[in-house]
């Protein structure tokens, strides 16, 4: 199956699991930003990972569209005024612009459990051993120990950094890696991790995953900071320079244009290599891959 | 057991099950509102509630915590500045005072998954099939259908009253039952299905406590709404008569003061009769009615 065709899948899908109900502001709120056009990046990569070990898509729809609802939780938090204070995400107004802010907090916080719930309670039919393990699978990514330690380390940077903090480059080497693997990475890595679970994955493909997995999320986050310099809104949907205005701490500041072009392109092969030396075969990944290069 | 060990054992629990880690901001602030001294009326209502049911106390232990990890996220965010704007809680500054919204935020964030983690990772041996139904009822309590529903409408009412459009008595009286039912009686029906559950209770058991666990709460929201027209900061470690004073919708201000204590006493009777008509035996839960009666 072609990519387009999962996005059309997992689109779908996304728009039957969330209808409105009572009270319907909260449900529209969630519905708004998890149905933003977008690449749907992460279901795919699910998806993806959940064919390469024979599953059924029916078997990972649920799980794919949690993963999104759950990106979608980030970036509605992220957004917030008192956060990364955004006022566009994929080129419309944020959630706090067109609710409020007390709307896009809860949005978040229900869209936390929310996605968990639609996984069990559509998937029941992969048993509940497995439904255990995707559950910890999840909370590790979208907890403390996950995306929000990346996020905390993310804002705590920007806060030294504006009281004027000396920071030494090879300590921002440090902060910029652990934001990379958990912003980023650690979304990929549930993803690509629980559809491989689902398809019944054995521990040694699990952990070369895991690997492929964090290499892409380093390789995407570049591919990131690369275009937010060089793109324009039209292109990102957002205001473009402005991490690098806000002077803050992006591969591309950090190591210069030409470095982060010539890593992004070594993980990318890295990731390649990874494939081929293991055996998985797969036309979306490589899509994937040939997508994010940007040179 | 005493009300008292109960107590000194979950704050034991809580302490230990949040240890301090890198990025050590986000566990402090979890630490900081989750170990906040408290009656720690649902942990304990969770522990009484899987004793009936001859569950052990190591058993039960991890979920009466994780529930009252999530009451403490429910606290987080509702005092942030864009929610209920409250400045203390429990006589101490409110979380985003002492660390930053942004980081209120993401503690609030991090306990809703931090929560079923201690479950899934300190009860393996309820057995998979009962962690995913306890994981079924957190999300339930947790989410867009549960506490968080309650908080939507809360805050749609005040913005409406603000507004100055016109709702009629009977209409209110429906919302501050909506209100009761999901900002208290959700966690309560959690606290005291979820310890049923892993003590064994068949639907028909379950069934019962549903609608006692939904009176207590009702009763408890009104006992609630009393103190805070009658006591001193002292006594409930926060401004007292800010509802009044806000023109908040409360049980008092809907029907004033001496039906509220009735209504209160009636529903406390209807508790009592569901637990000696059941043949549930439970001091703890006597002693929880006795409290919560005020006048």
């Amino acid at each position: 199956m072609q990519m387009k065709a999962y996005i059309e899948i997992v689109d779908k899908k996304l728009d039957e699991y969330i209808p409105v109900s009572y009270p319907e502001d909260i449900f529209k709120s969630m519905r708004y930003t998890v149905l933003l056009p977008g690449k749907r990046l992460r279901p795919v990569m699910c998806i993806e990972s959940a064919r390469m070990f024979g599953a059924d898509l029916e078997d990972v729809l649920p799980a794919a569209c949690a993963i999104e609802m759950l990106h979608a939780q980030t970036l509605i938090h992220d957004d917030l005024p008192c956060m990364d204070n955004d006022d566009f995400r994929r080129g419309k107004p944020s959630n706090h612009k067109v609710f409020s802010e007390a709307i896009a907090v809860l949005a978040g916080d229900a869209l936390l459990t929310f996605a968990p719930q639609i996984i069990l309670k559509n998937s029941k039919n992969l048993g509940s051993e497995k439904l255990v393990r995707i559950m910890e699978e999840y909370f590790q990514a979208a907890g403390a120990y996950g995306v929000i330690a990346g996020q905390v380390v993310d804002i705590e940077n920007e806060r030294k950094q504006s009281e004027g903090e000396r920071i030494t480059k090879d300590e921002h080497s440090e902060i910029l890696h652990y934001l990379h693997l958990h912003k980023t990475g650690d979304l990929f890595r549930l993803a690509i991790r629980t559809g491989a679970i689902i398809g019944g994955a054995d521990e040694k493909a699990l952990k070369t995953l895991t690997v492929f997995a964090e290499k892409l999320g380093i390789a995407f986050q570049i591919a990131d900071d690369i275009l937010d310099e060089e793109a324009t809104f039209e292109e990102i949907g957002k205001t473009p320079g402005k991490d690098k205005i806000a002077g803050k701490l992006t591969y591309t500041s950090l190591y210069g244009i030409n470095k982060a072009k010539k890593d992004l392109n070594s993980l990318l092969d890295e990731c390649r290599k990874i494939l081929s030396d293991n055996g998985f075969k797969s036309e979306i990944f490589e899509e994937i891959l040939s997508k994010i290069k940007k040179d």
